[in-house]
């Protein structure tokens, strides 16, 4: 119960800070404000800003703080939704039970909205680096790492890797990689740039970031599984798209119930590498409990 | 004569890093990085690495610590050509005479390749604040002027009033105010930012941006002009296209005899803005002559 509030309270700051971050102003560009804010304001769970708020929170620091860093990454997040969903990339034209934004506002203000949140995230991060109260050299730090994490290197390049899957992902150790990538980086850099802001030193940011390397992998497994076992009214969208859409998963390599062992194994890896933190991590803990064990 | 050498040394540095700065490794999502290349090393005029390091050179600072900086603003130059060629947008086939992202690398590719060069921009320019010789700050504030030029109030959002120009622009006003935004604003904050990690004082600061703004006007006028007056060999694309587009252009309100007069006008009141700095603004004055003369 504990745990239940204090995850809703930290969604509804970012949901906060989202909602004022990008002022409709009455001028000829308006509309790429209010495509933005579409797609940044659909309802999302927020887990990557909760992850990172999560992870600053262990060295006990003020939420306020950490917040823009959080909400950067929930644009970066948000953006390569919305690229993700274009005609020429996965084409849907629905997103969390709405239009997609390229549906709702054309493709070239979709592609211009995904452009402008991406940018968005730095002027965020940057603003918040010179006006909070952070240590200058600790916002830069984070920001390099959320930077890296979302470019060729990361989610980009994952990206790249999932669209020419039939070609690129051959085996599980493929699949690993291209989740690594995929979702995994911005995973990562969530718990990363939250440690780096808090604070950590090496030891500390070392297992926070094997921690979240494991909840990455973990999470990609359930989704896989659930977009085999859940209903569509849990899931919010269609089940079985994966296997519709002739998707290479971790279920095309496991079984679901060997899937859902690693998914219990991977979470074990993350919950002990959280031990050195000993009660400051107990809500990071309860977080990726409920990110890995989410309603089968 | 001296002025050429200048110019050529620049440009040189510029292309040397780029080339150095997206290492094509030989992993699964390689080809991100050669799309990303394909655009960057295709032969621009490197105009906007340059004017960074111009105004930089006021100062007395060493180019090699201004280079990531000056890199980064033409991979967010780079990265809206390839956007902005997509079918959605202006739909081109070719860019400086090869055909653009793409079209040689397929849609899907050229999005990404555009989303990795705008996020590479900030991959750079934050690890050069973290490791390179500059001020923390100065660097800081420079990307942060760097960002606000190229998001939802600078070039997307002229990007979006240029896209629905027939509505938006009707009156030679409306038209400054896109131009001040789609190219206005980057010109701008590369002059701000090499102004910035330079050291600028405060009416230095205001002296170089109003520089900018008056060349940043210019540069756009003269690119009316020359797709009426110039000839396909020497513009490197076809000429009359504004036409053929049914184009709002400056040319649109003016007869070109009063364009002409009016670029005149914007560099002079540009030159007088940098009458403060005497010799030591020599290479940018020349370079805003060398902008706005373009052969006609």
């Amino acid at each position: 119960m504990e745990f239940e509030v204090w995850i809703k309270k930290k969604a509804e700051k970012v949901e906060e800070y989202l909602s004022a971050s990008i002022p409709e102003e009455d001028n000829p560009q308006r509309v790429i404000y209010e495509a933005m804010n579409y797609s940044l304001m659909s309802g999302g769970k927020r887990l990557r800003p909760v992850l990172m708020m999560g992870a600053y929170e262990i060295f006990g620091g003020n939420d306020d703080d950490v917040l823009p860093f959080a909400c950067a990454m929930e644009m970066i997040h948000t953006y390569s939704l919305i690229h993700d969903d274009l005609p020429a990339m996965d084409n849907d034209d629905y997103r969390r039970g709405r239009l997609s934004n390229h549906k709702k506002f054309g493709e070239a203000t979709g592609i211009l909205a995904g452009d402008g949140l991406l940018n968005k995230a730095f002027e965020t991060g940057l603003e918040a680096a010179l006006k909070g109260r952070l240590d200058l050299r600790r916002c830069v730090k984070a920001l390099s790492a959320i930077a890296s994490s979302s470019g060729a290197d990361g989610m980009i390049g994952g990206q790249i890797v999932d669209m020419y899957g039939h070609e690129k992902v051959n085996s599980l150790e493929d699949l690993k990689y291209m989740y690594s990538l995929k979702t995994g980086a911005i995973i990562k850099s969530s718990v990363a740039a939250g440690a780096i802001l808090g604070g950590a030193d090496e030891e500390q940011q070392k297992c926070l970031e094997l921690f979240a390397e494991k909840i990455g992998i973990a999470f990609q497994i359930e989704d896989d599984i659930l977009d085999v076992t859940s209903t569509r009214e849990k899931l919010g969208k269609a089940i079985g798209s994966d296997i519709a859409n002739d998707k290479v998963t971790y279920l095309t390599f496991k079984s679901i119930e060997q899937s859902m062992k690693d998914v219990e194994q991977f979470t074990d890896e993350a919950l002990k590498s959280l031990e050195i933190f000993g009660d400051k991590a107990k809500h990071l803990r309860e977080l990726a409990l409920y990110l890995t064990r989410r309603d089968h």
